[in-house]
């Protein structure tokens, strides 16, 4: 079978490898796509080499079908359509045992921390599966863990209806916390430089604004009546959108940090203390957040078709992570590594 | 009356001033002391001078006696001994409306957007005023302010019982956070290079480590099995207090932002996010906090007595500041104002 690894030095290599079985208690599943997200694109960059090396089947955002069952794995068969979550928690450390696994000590991330899903079928543990419901094609089903992470940040940032929120930075995650905002009855502008993302944001029905034309903090006091955001998403992993978040906040307003910043920015601590605002860390999801991600999408309330702007060949991963490489008319690329169409 | 401005540059002029009567609403006190505030040597240093300019009497850590009651006035009378919580909210605003008064957007501090304790005689609102109990000396209910800071900063950090705390700066704010969080069960550690505000800290039996000397984050991770804070209180002002909030943190620790940043610090968003962390601001307090910080000293849980370093005359006000400036051997100064000796 292929597998693309990638190599370090923006690069990948699909390799045809002998597919591995799985062990006793994980599934061997057929991966029919799996996007590219934006920490594989830190990948590409070189920023995670220290984590991932030169050789490592990156990719987490799939879905597929299963081919074949370990030894102990009972409740999934051949053929059942699934997802599989990519955390693994040891179980052991203070966070584990204080219930945050999700964001374990030692947490390993399937596809960053061992091999992941750009490859034509991949070994993963069955206690990290979540069924693709009937409703959703196997490409919605590549957009299940996008939405999941964008389901637990709405959840730290606790969104409530009638809220005002602003999300700094319209990309894909960006988006989907607009979408899963909005479900809460928040009252959303989403704050993005580029037009292409801005036209799909509006497509969507969600207001936008262009924070490199308009003063951004005047904008959302104009639409809040003069309170600013219940609660902003930092999204951009920009120092500009570090500046915006805690500039558009209202009194005791709170800020998810949802951004990759691998640089320390500049904070607004005055502002911080004197309107006593909140920063909340949000980081990959909970089980329970895949469910309401799949309900989400199931249920139509979350239509994600429009935001996927490519689809690649798994042979032509390089290509498709180089197009996409500060590609401002792009969106969600996803990589076909089988055989489904829809 | 003698009334001591801030007049610029490092410096205080005493006057002698005619003694205003009160307002209809408003309370004349005869000012027993006022304590010397962080926020008071920000002043001196020139950092507020776009707000209290050049001609201000600052102070607001007061106590003393009410000399005249106002003609709307009721509940208090001549003799009474008191403070007056020195916010004054515009009851219109945004954040007014929602219920944060004590963070208006049109918040006015007296003592610093009006004229404030250090003085003789000072007019101050009879809505703002807090009894002091008669288990308290004057000297020690110019402690109640401070008191009532740390109980605030507490209440955002939101400390139980057992958890793990860390005060990162032992100056009289962070030793008064440590005192509080104590009295909720917290085990306390504070970060203090200055030997002189350990051996205070270790006085009130609190576990000090000098963060000069000592790897913080490892004593901290020694002390809690690797968990790491609960809590962080940020209480430095220092680049190396703000690294040292995030390094000390458990996942999903609270960090409580109570110093002032007069300048945007670097803040390391990458480990709020991956350990969900939380940054929350606090500033202030709200009527509630005084009633508990009275109980607390009127109750004798918290001692201050031993935090009183020194006592200047008001006519001295312009050396007990220079003497304070950057004194590793100070902790709390006292303005003696009035007539009262205790």
């Amino acid at each position: 079978m292929k597998a693309a690894y990638y190599v370090g030095n923006k690069s990948f290599r699909v390799e045809e490898i002998t597919t591995p079985p799985p062990g006793p208690d994980d599934v061997q599943i057929e991966i029919a796509y799996c996007g590219i997200c934006g920490s594989d694109m830190h990948v590409y960059h070189g920023d995670m080499d220290w984590r991932v090396g030169d050789h490592r089947i990156i990719g987490h955002e799939m879905s597929g079908a299963i081919a074949a069952v370990g030894a102990n794995v009972t409740g999934f068969a051949v053929g059942d359509r699934v997802v599989a979550r990519p955390t693994v928690s040891c179980g052991a450390c203070a966070a584990c045992q204080r219930g945050y696994g999700h964001v374990c000590q030692n947490l390993s991330i399937l596809g960053m921390d061992a091999d992941g899903a750009f490859q034509q079928t991949w070994n993963a543990p069955a206690a990290n599966l979540h069924r693709i419901p009937d409703a959703l094609t196997m490409r919605q089903g590549a957009l299940i863990e996008p939405v999941a992470v964008a389901v637990h940040c709405v959840n730290r940032g606790a969104v409530e209806a009638g809220e005002d929120v602003v999300v700094i930075g319209g990309g894909p995650i960006g988006l989907l916390v607009a979408l899963v905002a909005r479900e809460r009855g928040g009252n959303i502008l989403i704050s993005e430089p580029g037009a292409f993302r801005r036209e799909i944001a509006e497509a969507y029905g969600l207001d936008t604004v262009d924070p490199r034309s308009a003063d951004i903090k005047a904008a959302v006091g104009e639409r809040t009546g003069g309170k600013g955001a219940d609660v902003a998403f930092e999204v951009s992993s920009t120092q500009a959108g570090v500046d915006a978040m805690t500039d558009v906040a209202a009194v005791r307003g709170r800020i998810v940090m949802v951004a990759i910043h691998t640089k320390k920015p500049a904070v607004d601590m005055f502002r911080l203390f004197a309107t006593e605002l909140e920063i909340i860390g949000a980081r990959v999801y909970e089980a329970s957040d895949f469910d309401v991600a799949i309900e989400l999408l199931a249920s139509g309330r979350i239509d994600c078709e429009r935001m996927i702007t490519s689809v690649a060949a798994l042979d032509d991963i390089g290509s498709a992570f180089a197009d996409l490489d500060g590609n401002a008319a792009a969106m969600k690329t996803l990589v076909r590594c089988g055989v489904w169409n829809e």
